[in-house]
C-alpha cells in the first residue's frame, strides 16, 4: 500500500498540551500541574527530540484552562494567571527587567475570527519611541509593536516582514501574538497557550508561513496563542469519544440505583476516565467505533473534505470572545512587561 | 415513559426546502425547481395545514442556492437571480409598483454571524424622505429602512420596536432580512430563502422573539433569510449521513473495475442518491448507524449538549461573507424595488 | 430694507449656556455657579418666557465644563460630577427610583463626529427584558435602549420612529443624548449640557429635525449633548475676539514692568474681562472690529457662505474623544439609574 | 530683534501648488496647467535649488483638483485622470512595467481623518505572493502593500519599518500614500498631489517624522497625499484674504448698475484677481488687514495658540470623504499599475 501521509487528517493541533494527550509522556517530557484562582495551569518541558512524533519542538510550553471568561471576575482571574506566567517564563528565559521588546501582533484584523492579534497590539502600552527620547520614568521597559497584517493582504511572507523589521531596530527579545487551530471542540476560546519555541510553520488560522523563531531572528522569541477556531473532522471525532465516554460513564453509574436518582444528562461525564469496551464500542458505532483516533480522523476528512465541507469553524460569539481574550493578554503583557503598571 | 418534547433536538431550521426534505410531499405542497444562470431556484407553496408537521405556514417558500459568491461572476448572477425572484414574490402577493416599503434589518451589528440585516439596510436606497419633501423623480418608490437591534442591546422585544414603528409611519408592506440556523453543512452561507409568511418564533441566530408577520402588523410581510449559523449536532449528525452515502457510492461504483480507476475521493457522492442497507449502516456505525434522523439528532444532543460543547459555529471567513451577502441582497433589493436603479 | 432673518447666522448654538453669554440675565433666569473636583457646573432655569430672545425654552439647563479627558484622573472626575448632575436632574423633575427609562442615542454609528448618541447606547446596561423575565435583582431600574439612525440612513423622522416606541413599550421617562454644534470654539469636546427641555429643532450635528421633547411625548425628556462641530463662521468670529483680548490684556499689564518680565505669550488672556476701547477696536480691525457680535457673524457668513467655505468642522482627534465621551456619558448614567452600579 | 523663527507659524503646508502661490515663479520652476473631464492638473516641475524658499525638494509635484467626488460622475472623472497621471509620473521616472512595487498606506487607521493610507492598501490588489508561487497571468506586476502605523501606535520611527522592509524585500520603487495638512481651506479633500520628491520631515497630520525618499531607501519613492485637515489659523487668515477679495469684487463690479440686479452673495468672487487697496484694506480692517500673509499668520498664530484654541480641524463628513477619496486612489493605482486591470 506505500507510505500514507497522515500530515492532511492528522490531529491539527498548535498545543503541546493537546499533542501530549495522544502521547505516551515518558523522559523527553517534564509536566507540571497546578490550579490557581480556579484556572488550571500545565507547564510542559520538552528535552527530548520527539519533534517527529508529536510535531513540537524542545522548549517550554505553558497552557492556561479556564471555563468563562464572560464572567467579569473569572476574567481578572485568568488575567492575573496569564501574566504572572508570563513572568515566569521571561524569567525562565532569564530576560533581564529592562530588555527591550517587540511585541507582533499576526492575523488579518479584517477577519475577527484571526484578529487576536491586531487587537492584542491596540491595546498594548508601547514606550519605545519615549525611551528614543529620553522622556520615560522608571518602572517601564522600551516596548515596540507591529501588526504586520497576513499575506492575502500584504503579498509578503510575514516571516520577512519582521525579519526587516528585528534587524533594523534590534529588540533584546520578541513576543508573537496569534490566534491559533484547535483539536479539540473543548479548548475553544478556553485556552492560552505560551512557548518559548516561536510559531511553527502550517500553524495558525490562515496559510502556512515560515517559522518565527529564535532560529531565525537570533533573540528569544515567545509565543503566544490562543485557539479559536475548530475544523469539521474534530468536531465528529470528539463527538464520537464524547459518546464512548457518556456510555461507558452511564454504564459504570447507573447499576447503582442511587446514582439513578441523578439525572444523568446533568452529568460531566467528560471528567471521568473509565472508557468502553471494544465490544461495548463495536455496538454503539460499529467499525468506526472500533478505528484508532487516528484511523478515525483519516475517515472522517475523507468523507468530508472532497466534496468541500471540511469547515474551519469558529463559535458565533467570536466578536465577544476576541475582545475579552485581547483585553486578557494586553493586559497581562503590560502588567509583566512594565513593573509600574499595577492596574491590568 | 409520557410524550418526549422533540423541539430540543429536531431540526433546528429555518428553511422550508429543509424541512420539506424529511417529509413525504402531498398535496399539501406544490414545488417548483428551476436553474437560471447556474444558480438553483425551488419554488415551494404550502397549501394545506402542514404546520404541526414540518413546523411551517402556509405561504410561499423561494430558496435560492449557490456555491461560491467569491467568484465575482457568480456573485453578479446570484444577485440577478435573486432580484428576479424578489420582483416575482412581489407581483405574486399583488403589492403595485408604487407601494411604500419598510425594510427592517434584523441581528446585531456588532456580532459578524449576526449583522446581515443591518449591513444590508446599511446599504439600501432610502427614499422616504425625499417623497416626504416632494423631490423624488420618476421610477422610484417610497422606502424607509431601520436596524432595530436585538433584544440583549435594547432591552426591548424586536417585534415591539417594529410594531410601534409600523403603526406609527404606515408602510404598505414590510421586507424583514435576518441571518439564520441551518439544519445542513451544505447550505450555510449558500442558500438565500424568501417567504411571505414572515419570521418565526424561535428561528435566527440569536434568541427566540415574537413573529413578525403579516398576522402581527396586518401588511404583506416578506422575510429574506441565509443560514449563517449550524451547531455541532448537525455538523455530526450531516456528517454520519455522508458517511453512509460515501460508502453507498462507493459500492455501487467501485465494483465497476472502470470504476476504479477514477479516484472516489474526488467523486461528488453527495448528488448520488443510493443508501446502504440497514445491515450495511450496523456494521458501519452499530446503534447509531441504525437511528432515524431525529433519533441520531436528539442522541448527539443528548451527548454534546449537557457538557456544553453544543456549539453553534460560523465558517471563519465569516466577515468576508457577510460583506458579499449583503452586497448581493441589497443590490437585488434596490433593483427590485425601484424601476429606475438598473445598476445593482 | 425690511427685516433680515437673522437665523443663518446668528450664533448657532445648543448650549444655553452660551446663548446666555451674550444676553443680559435678569429676572427671567436663575443661575448658580460651582466648582467640584476641577470641574465648572452651571445650573440655570429659565424661568420667563424668553424663546424669542434666545431661543430657549423654559426650564433647567446644567452645563459641565472640563479641560482634559484624556487626562484619566480628570475624566473619572468629570464621570463622577455628571453622574451627580444627572441624579440631582433626575431628583427636581421628581422622577422616581423605580421609573423605567428609554434612551435614545441620536445621531449617526457610521460618522465619527456624530456617533456620540449610538456609542453611548451600546455601552449602557439594558435590563428591561430582564423586567419582563422577572429575573433582575434589587438595585436596578428598567432600562431600555435605542439608537434609531439620522433621517438619511432610515428616510424616517427621528422623532417619529421615537414616538412609535414610546406609545408601544411606555417608558416612564426618556434620556437622549446627542451631538451638538458650538458657538465657540473653546467649548467643542469640552462640554456637557443636560436640559429638561428636550431637544429642539434645528439642533443638532446633522439636519433640523421635529422637537423630541415632553411636549410631544407626554412623559420628561432629559436631553444629553456635548457640542463636537464647529462651524468656520464662529472660528473666525472667536478668534477677533480673542484678538481683541488679547491686546487688551497686553495694554493693561505690560505697562507695570514687572508684568514685562511673564512672557505675554503663555499669560491665559481669555481669563481676563477687560475689553478694549471701540478706538483701539477700529485701530487693530477697522471696521470689522467695531461691528458687533452679530453683525460680525453676519458678514463672515456672508464671505464664506456663498463660495462654499463656511466649513462644519471637528478636531482631529474626534475618533478618541468621541471614545472617551461616550465613556464618560454611559459610565455615568448607568451610574445615575441603577443604584447597584457603583463601579463606573 | 533678532532672527525670528518662523516655522510656527509659516503656512504649514505640504502642497507645492500652494507654496508656489505664495512666491514668484521664475527660471527655477516650470509649470504647465491642463483641465481634463472637468479635473484641473497642474504639473510643476522644480528645476532649481528653491528648498530655503519655499521647503519643496527638486522634482515633478502633480496637483489634481476637484469640486465635489459625493457626485457619482465626478469622482470617476477624478479617478481616470489621477490614475493617468500616475501612469504619466512612472513614465517620467523610467519605471518600467514589470517594475515590482511596494505600497506603503501612512496614517493611523483608528483616526478616521488620518487613515487614508491605511484605507488606500485595504483596497489595492497584491500580486507579490502570486509571483513567488509563480501563479500570476500577464498583465499584472508585483504589487505589495503594507500599512505600518504611526509611531505613537508602534513605538517606532515608521521610516525605519519601511526602510527595514525594503532592504529585506527589494521592491523596485515604493508608492507612499498619506493624509496631509492644507493651507488653504480651499483644498480639504477636494487636492490630490503626487510627487517624486518623497515624504518630507514634520509634514502631514501626525507629528514629524523621518523622510521616507529616494536618498533613504536607494529607489524611486512617489508619494500620493490629500489634505484632509487644516488648522483654525488658516481657516481665519483664509477668511481674512476672502474679505478683501469679496470687497474688491463689490466695489469693481457694483459700480455697473446692470451688475447691481445681480446679487452678489451668488458670486464666486474667488475666482477675481483684483484686490483691495492698502487704503481699503486698513478701512476694512486696520492693522490686521495691512499685514503681510505671513504676518497676519504669525499674529493669528500668537492669538490662538497660547491658550490652546489652534485647533486641527477636519470636515464632519470626513468618513465618508475619506471612503470615497480611498476608493479613487486605490482604484487608478490598481489600474495605473496593473495593464489587465481597466475596470477601476
Amino acid at each position: 500500500m506505500g507510505k500514507v501521509d497522515m500530515s492532511k487528517y492528522a490531529i491539527r493541533t498548535d498545543l503541546a498540551i493537546e499533542a501530549l494527550e495522544v502521547t505516551k509522556v515518558g523522559d523527553d517530557f517534564k509536566t507540571e500541574e497546578e490550579t490557581v484562582r480556579g484556572v488550571k495551569i500545565t507547564r510542559v518541558d520538552i528535552i527530548g527530540d520527539v519533534i517527529d512524533l508529536i510535531n513540537k519542538k524542545k522548549g517550554r510550553y505553558i497552557t492556561i484552562e479556564f471555563d468563562d471568561i464572560t464572567d467579569t471576575n473569572e476574567k481578572e482571574d485568568v488575567k492575573k494567571v496569564f501574566s504572572d506566567e508570563l513572568k515566569g517564563l521571561l524569567s525562565h528565559l532569564k530576560i533581564a527587567k529592562d530588555s527591550s521588546c517587540l511585541l507582533i501582533g499576526l492575523g488579518n484584523d479584517k477577519s475577527t475570527p484571526d484578529a487576536l492579534g491586531p487587537a492584542v497590539v491596540d491595546n498594548v502600552i508601547v514606550t519605545k519611541h519615549l525611551f528614543d527620547l529620553g522622556t520615560v520614568s522608571d518602572g517601564f521597559r522600551s516596548v515596540s509593536a507591529i501588526s504586520p497584517g497576513v499575506m492575502g493582504q500584504t503579498g509578503i511572507e510575514t516571516s520577512e516582514i519582521i525579519f526587516g523589521i528585528v534587524k533594523r531596530i534590534k529588540p533584546d527579545f520578541v513576543l508573537v501574538i496569534d490566534a491559533l487551530a484547535s483539536s479539540s471542540i473543548a479548548r475553544i476560546n478556553k485556552t492560552i497557550q505560551m512557548t518559548d519555541t516561536g510559531i511553527h510553520p502550517g500553524s495558525g488560522v490562515g496559510n502556512a508561513r515560515k517559522e518565527i523563531s529564535r532560529e531565525l531572528l537570533g533573540i528569544p522569541v515567545i509565543a503566544i496563542g490562543v485557539p479559536t477556531v475548530v475544523d469539521a473532522v474534530t468536531i465528529v471525532s470528539d463527538t464520537i469519544n464524547f459518546m464512548h465516554k457518556k456510555m461507558a460513564y452511564n454504564k459504570n453509574n447507573m447499576n447503582n440505583p442511587i446514582n439513578r436518582l441523578v439525572n444523568p444528562n446533568t452529568c460531566d461525564y467528560t471528567k471521568d476516565n473509565s472508557d468502553l469496551s471494544l465490544e461495548d464500542k463495536s455496538n454503539l458505532m460499529g467499525i468506526v467505533g472500533t478505528l484508532s483516533e487516528d484511523e478515525r480522523r483519516q475517515l472522517i476528512y475523507e468523507v468530508l473534505s472532497p466534496v468541500g465541507y471540511n469547515l474551519m469553524v469558529t463559535p458565533k460569539e467570536v466578536d465577544f470572545v476576541i475582545e475579552k481574550l485581547s483585553d486578557i493578554i494586553s493586559g497581562g503583557i503590560n502588567n509583566a512587561l512594565h513593573k509600574e503598571v499595577t492596574d491590568m
